[in-house]
């Protein structure tokens, strides 16, 4: 029986009121159960949503541990109870629905799982930093191995929001500023968890992905959270839907609409958006789920919920989250039954996603590929890596990386982050074991054991700091914020922080100032005073800060971003050379405060603009280098109407202290000129992880035609077009302008 | 003989470059004359240009004296001069014009026509700031008055331009953030200038007026100068066009068109903006000027002059400013000739301008309204009026103000604005006399002579501030920044600084960081701990800064803006009680750094936003209080289909310190649910200032329902539509909600 066959004739045996059941999805999934006697049962809530229902749409968050579900390794699910915690929940519903319909598991796990022991990932914008779908392709399906062996369905994942403003607590969980990173990470992380065509979806080790967020949430006015996304067509359609375009033409089998509106129309209420876009121009044929009480928050502006789930079910909303609103929909139809349509289509869209995972008919019994110690060591591994592709080494004056602990002696580790291993974990996490993670000191201790290298570890306040500073050897600063969520905190309905926080990222946690948090900058220049020995900055950050200060005073400065449980190990190699830093800005870094937001691929360039901050950038979108520099010795064009070759020859520099193979990431900008709009300066239109051999290496970029130079349609009459191509590596840009050729 | 008709067969005589020289205003006027042994004469470049085009389209800045022309009192056109030089280009060009076409003569006049001894008006913000539509126009007929006896045909006026971002150095030149007051200004300034229905345009008392800058050039990314609006169609309409709007159906000459780009598309190349819109839709009859080399800043992106130009000119664009590329129309229309529509087109609405002008037929001969101190004085006068209209007294802890010299002692006037006279106004000034201007100091010294009272004056940098300050009676600190632009920098190809500057605002001085410039935080809170004396801070500025410290720290804290020359006078007469503070803030002050863009009509408020920065705004728009406050006692509502009647009952609090009458300001703000759009919190919708009666005094608002409620098409199904009201009199708000009456 075919999928459309399959759920047309389920439709039409199901009453109104289960169709809007399977709409909704409203526990909090982790007060779904609770631990008896006999281990974990059902509770009261889950009980009384199934029977008003008689059946379940989804269930949010079964699993999910942290902060603000306040479940932990003492109250939480455990991993090894998870598969059967699921079944039960499974079989509960499916005994409660006289059609057998299995509700949608739903789980965050925006980097990693958001359950106990389930492994993690460093945060999109140290993976972004990486610069390697590939690696990301790896590293998500690794997690959804994880995930569909717990008996999970669905896997909520950012992938699309654009870090537009770095104070926007959410930077965090983007992969970048400029849009074709975060297209290809999406096909990466669609394709990982998905398989390549959703080929893995009914497998043991495949889970259907929900991309958030539709769309353009990167640009809440002033970086906060989910305010009005102020901004036109053309920009929305440049910057902000091609992500999740990629996103569907790779099968995603969800897409979260947003909070925020765009040019005035909140996303939720976007039909132009959700339907003629998504629906009739993009062929979408998955489901459309609202952010957390997304519909709520139209109740108050429309001042009904009944308008706020009409309003967001006709725009094309198909799946709520929490709402209370969205279960009006009964009285709804009731009162116009023409809107009975609405909901079938919906329900058609749920119960289809559900199909094609399997959860219409018999559930297959849960084939587990090899067992969790092995799961959890594919995502560790993958975490590894993602986290050493990701650590981007910005400035090493006189070359004092890697070190050396050769001379022995003492070393001190010095700043907020230094011992701090939550901080490396960014926001959407569950609380770790003490053997899930080591901190950056931890790490260099751990490697340093037996060298004869004695190391301090101290946050910065102590009274010691300078005089062990003036004694050591080396100093490293670890500095940075932190996401990290106490138990003790306050949350919104949504699970943003909401209360008094020591985290300076993360949902709920915009900034003002992009200044390092406390007086980071003055301990760095304290310890610059301090010593002459190497000084060498670690940032640990979710988020563009201001390190100029840092930059003047430290020999050397690596960026860390939020490198996830493996990323205090993966500094602590490549401080010490036993790997070399892989990855490139994958934002802007401002040089000043109140400069943002300033993007590279902006149409008019920041610097020279503000009297006070002349400089605005202190480093562009791809800086970094490894400890081999690899440079540009040629660039040759290739034109035919349908293809533009660029071939890229690259060769390292001799090897110094670092005798590893040389490895870079090769950046193509373009601006592309001749169009009655005005050229973005520079746009990202190819990029590539690449391994420079000995005798030198050659890359070709094969750029179609179309994404190096503008639309001929757009060519007023008497212009010219031009594009000048950036090419970029290892801090070093290659300029060659390029007209295009000549049509027959 | 009809308009269309002279200018119809005008045309048909005109060759090609004879119409393309009406299309160009290619000189700096202040170079078309050079002062000789028998008086000012005709340049070799002015003649140069002339025989080019056979004629001369328009010429800018005759007049213009300031830093950028470098004419100043010396070298410069004398007020007394100009009736005659005018009337000498104008004979020069019509005698080598072989049908008698005049050019225009086009002058800066922004707040004041940018010439020697002619007089100035506050900024607008400083104007925005007192809230009076009826002053604006009686200062605009005044400044109006000036320009026609000087012989100037159009002057060109930033009316449209909203102070969307404090980054933004042209804040000065917006009369607000919000619409409705640009909207009511500007119609204003068009109907003082060129009189109700154009009526004075041919009058010895009028001239015409080019509104700037269209459209959303307050909207610049990151308040960078001239750069991207982004901003989306529903934005764009809601905020940026209503006040053109206002000023097409006023009747203005001209519109600028911007330098900015809206969502990618130039303003100068955006042809829906300049023609389906503003012709086809809004029925524009006058001329749309480009911003000076406007044009040619599109020759680089589109890759040639040729395109440039024509790009404009099919857009919309009919007269050039200082462009190069212009002058290619002519190469443009030998290729292609159907572009020479096009010209005709912008070459007939420039004679048409010049027509309504009387420029085509014989000169009228100059008949003044008054002689010259007779229009100066007027100036003058609108000119006091507005900068004590503007004071805006935002707190006056224990009622220190007014001050009272009775007790007499030695008051300090202490800052870097104390003795400033050019700071007090604003950038597009002239340079001045020095018996055309008093700063705050001198003012207050003048004022005090005779009470016994012993003025210091200091910058705030000597040795003895605070022992002054320990010893004073008062202290009066004048912070802020300032626009003045020394004759020895440097600038711009339109007149922007473009050097280093000791400015802090105006044309090309953007700044990231709103703190006031230099230490003057610091500076009050030595001043505050060195007294326990009144402290009375007042605030030069054109742009919002961040008052917090300021605001601690001293008792009262007046805001005068850039007031103008008699902005000093005007601050010393409030201080001292012979007048009240009018004014209430024309934009949201920012409590903090970075918080910036923030708006009394953002659809989501900024305050519990930032951890760093909770309080995002330290007083809204519409703050501010005289020295008798006053309260609403009642508020009633009536409404009918076609009207929604607010009355609001006023009353005076009993006479203090300050006995004379109170005046006010009542705003009325909206937040308008119902819709499918997210409500903005509050959008204006009107504004009166009212002096109230010593029995009371009720004030009817007559609102038309389409601004008071959401448009009924936008409402979605079960929408409950319901708009709070919110009235704010002397910083109190009152609220109330009303449902929109149902249609039959």
């Amino acid at each position: 029986m075919s999928d459309g066959t399959r759920v047309g004739e389920l439709l039409a045996r199901l009453t109104l009121r289960e169709k809007v059941g399977q709409l909704n999805q409203r526990l909090y999934g982790w007060n779904a159960t609770r631990r008896g006697p006999a281990g974990w049962e059902l509770s009261e809530e889950f009980h009384a949503e199934v029977e008003r229902w008689g059946g379940l749409g989804a269930l949010y968050g079964l699993f999910r541990s942290d902060a603000w579900s306040g479940r932990g390794w003492a109250d939480g699910i455990r991993p090894e109870e998870r598969p059967a915690v699921a079944a039960m929940v499974v079989e509960a519903v499916r005994a409660a629905d006289r059609h057998g319909i299995a509700p949608l598991l739903v789980e965050e796990a925006p980097h990693g799982h958001q359950a106990l022991g389930a492994g993690l990932l460093p945060t999109n914008l140290a993976v972004g930093s990486g610069w390697s779908p590939a690696l990301v392709a790896e590293a998500s399906a690794a997690v959804a191995a994880g995930l569909a062996a717990d008996g999970v369905h669905l896997a909520l994942v950012s992938t699309l929001d654009l870090a537009r403003d770095p104070r926007w607590g959410r930077s965090e969980e983007c992969f970048g500023e400029t849009p074709l990173p975060a297209v290809r990470f999406t096909r990466a992380v669609v394709e990982g968890m998905q398989g390549p065509d959703r080929s893995r979806l009914r497998s043991p080790d495949g889970v259907g992905v929900v991309l958030k967020h539709f769309a353009a949430q990167g640009e809440g006015l002033g970086g906060r959270n989910a305010h009005a996304a102020q901004l036109g067509p053309r920009d929305l359609a440049e910057l902000h839907l091609p992500a999740a375009r990629a996103g569907v033409e790779a099968g995603a089998l969800g897409l979260m609409a947003a909070y925020n509106d765009i040019d005035g129309l909140p996303c939720c209420a976007n039909r132009r958006l959700l339907t003629d876009l998504l629906r009739t121009e993009w062929r979408f044929d998955g489901l459309v789920m609202a952010d957390g009480h997304a519909v709520d928050r139209l109740t108050e502006p429309l001042g009904s919920p009944v308008a706020a789930a009409v309003t967001a079910l006709t725009a094309g909303v198909d799946l709520s989250l929490w709402d209370a609103a969205f279960t009006r929909l009964e009285e709804a139809v009731e009162a116009r039954p023409e809107l009975l349509a609405d909901v079938d289509r919906a329900c058609a869209r749920v119960l289809t996603v559900k199909d094609r995972l399997g959860l219409l008919g018999e559930p297959a019994p849960l084939a587990a590929a090899g067992d969790r110690p092995q799961r959890l060591e594919r995502i560790t591994l993958a975490s590894r890596r993602a986290a050493e592709h990701g650590l981007t080494l910005l400035t090493d004056r006189d070359g004092v990386l890697p070190l050396s602990p050769r001379s022995g002696g003492r070393w001190l580790v010095v700043g907020p982050r230094a011992d701090d291993v939550t901080g490396l974990l960014g926001d959407y996490v569950p609380p770790l074991q003490p053997d899930e993670a080591r901190s950056v000191a931890g790490a260099l201790a751990d490697r340093l054991h037996g060298t004869g290298v004695v190391v301090d570890v101290r946050t910065g306040d102590e009274p010691d700091v300078e005089q062990l500073a003036a004694a050591a050897g080396v100093v490293v600063a670890v500095l940075g914020g932190t996401s990290h969520r106490r138990y003790t905190e306050q949350f919104a309905d949504n699970g943003a922080a909401a209360g008094p926080t020591e985290a300076d990222g993360g949902e709920g946690v915009d900034r003002a100032s992009l200044r390092l948090p406390g007086d980071q900058d003055a301990l760095v220049a304290r310890l610059r005073a301090a010593t002459g020995a190497p000084l060498v900055a670690v940032l640990v950050m979710g988020r563009a800060y201001v390190l100029t200060a840092v930059e003047r005073a430290a020999d050397a400065v690596l960026v860390a971003w939020y490198p996830g449980p493996q990323g205090g190990r993966a500094v602590a190699a490549a401080l010490l050379g036993d790997t070399q830093p892989l990855g490139r800005l994958p934002v802007t870094l401002p040089a000043a405060d109140g400069v943002a937001p300033l993007h590279d691929d902006d149409r008019i360039g920041a610097d020279g603009v503000y009297r006070d901050a002349p400089q605005a950038v202190l480093h562009p979108l791809g800086a970094g280098h490894g400890y081999r520099r690899v440079g540009v010795t040629a660039v040759e064009t290739e034109m035919s109407p349908e293809r533009v070759t660029v071939r890229v020859a690259l060769e390292a520099a001799e090897e110094g202290r670092w005798t590893g193979p040389a490895e870079t990431v090769v950046l193509v900008r373009a601006r592309r000129r001749g169009g009655r709009t005005w050229p973005r300066r520079r746009e990202l239109v190819d990029f590539r992880r690449v391994q420079v051999e000995p005798a030198g290496t050659e890359v070709a970029f094969r750029l179609d035609p179309s994404a190096v130079f503008v639309d001929p349609a757009e060519v007023p009459p008497f212009a010219e077009p031009a594009t000048t191509l950036v090419i970029t590596v290892d801090d070093h840009d290659h300029e060659l302008t390029l007209r295009p050729p000549v049509a027959d």
